[in-house]
């Protein structure tokens, strides 16, 4: 059950076949904004992005953003996670979100000893964005960060697939009310659930995913499945790639870069999982189909 | 009729509960990144933005996405728009899309005296993305670009509202083989459509039409009615407020900060427009409803 400032109440007036009812009560899925700003051990911060975002797991989102841009690598790189004046922790990705609604501005600090090359970050500045992987111009410019998939026999078979909506949609309460979030949410190779995060953005809600495994140093994700709410597009692919995951399945259509990405680096991408189909676009030797 | 390469050819294998069946042709919507660049009169020129999109009517996206920023206001300001070594002559937005697909890079050539404040660009590098509006922190700051919607009078029957999906519906014929591309259509207060635009990025499809109207200098767009094929995010509501159309409906569900910014600047939001329904979240006085 997610705390009620993911969504805010509003009135609206519902028409039917041109019928006006009576005003009534309604939920929105909140968006705000949020600054990322890196913090170095001299004191000194920086501003990384801006994204529209649902409030709550701001530190999830942060460190999500920051490993999957290929900025920082591992959680022992992260000195403390502040949200705006209010200590968040060291490790701890999420915060009340009361105050996340109020502060719209999230630090991470980098350990002492912790390099980055700042001119990698001034390209950022330029290319990238709150859609993650937009700067990229193209696959070749990923290969510096990303390895491939190794393809140590991971397998699931594909009734664990076709399992994978319906449990989103059961936990998704959220969407259920506002009609209005994207999910990510990581599947164990035994179709049990491991995580679930909601976001207005998609990319977003699979920052979160991946910062809470950052933090909780559980990268690479190498024997767990992705299913996103919506489509597969490059950046969502880049942003799985970056994080080892094996499996990438979207209830949605991918794009044309999407699958070219996944297959140049070894990527199960599976589309339309919904109605007890799905369409495997490449990978597939680790969807075990029955004969 | 799309030019075939929205979409491109691939090879899938389709499961059915658990069953598979023989591999066959399936298409997937084109995604590629497009570089836009402003060229200045003596001849320099900078990168602004780059956005992952699909091909074919790159002009009109970057003079739409200009505009929408803020950057650029009229028609009479472009010089030229180029494709890459590839003229697209004057103010001709669309290109052919396998030139367009070899060419990532479009540079919009500035008319000459045109000044522009190159420290709004500089933050705009710092701030934006190819989410278009995820720079802006707050409401506040849209009020230097953008003003109230007008209020003389322009209204439209809630009938019209109820027919515009089906018509969207029956123009999308990539979509319909693809299923992976969002729409923004503007329909006239009698209900004809107008004009349709699409791409795997919803910010994109709506630049499109902007910009497509921008270059016949068109805008504002007082009496028309924008359909979104998706949701309703902060950003298409910000854009659209920049091409001052009235009316915003979307087939999908509104974000907080999408209703809290239509309603701060007189704008009609309407949400979750399918079935024959609809909500009315603001500015209700420009749909007239049966009693």
């Amino acid at each position: 059950m997610k705390p009620a400032l993911a969504f805010s109440k509003t009135t609206v007036r519902r028409i039917t076949s041109g019928v006006e009812h009576e005003k009534s009560d309604d939920v929105l899925a909140v968006e705000e904004p949020l600054e990322i700003r890196l913090g170095f051990a001299d004191g000194t911060h920086r501003a990384v992005s801006i994204t529209m975002r649902t409030p709550g797991e701001d530190g999830e989102l942060a460190v999500g953003f920051l490993f999957t841009e290929g900025i920082i690598r591992s959680a022992d790189q992260v000195r403390q996670i502040r949200h705006c004046g209010l200590k968040i922790g060291k490790m701890k990705g999420t915060v009340d979100r009361v105050a996340a609604l109020n502060s719209n501005t999230i630090r991470v600090d980098l350990a002492e000893g912790v390099e980055l090359d700042l001119k990698k970050l001034e390209r950022h500045f330029y290319t990238t964005s709150s859609c993650g992987v937009c700067g990229k111009s193209s696959i070749e410019a990923l290969q510096a960060h990303a390895k491939p998939i190794a393809d140590p026999g991971f397998r699931v078979a594909s009734d664990i697939i076709h399992g994978m909506p319906k449990q989103l949609r059961d936990v998704q309460d959220v969407f259920e009310r506002t009609g209005g979030l994207h999910a990510s949410a990581l599947f164990n190779a035994d179709g049990s659930l491991d995580i679930v995060r909601e976001d207005v953005g998609r990319h977003n809600a699979l920052d979160k995913v991946i910062g809470a495994k950052f933090l909780e140093s559980q990268l690479p994700l190498s024997d767990k499945v992705l299913l996103v709410s919506g489509r597969a597009s490059f950046e969502l692919v880049q942003k799985a790639l970056m994080a080892g995951i094996p499996i990438l399945a979207a209830v949605g259509a991918p794009s044309s870069l999407a699958v070219e990405l996944a297959d140049e680096f070894g990527m199960t991408l599976v589309g339309f999982v919904r109605d007890g189909r799905f369409n495997i676009y490449c990978g597939e030797q680790r969807i075990a189909t029955k004969s």
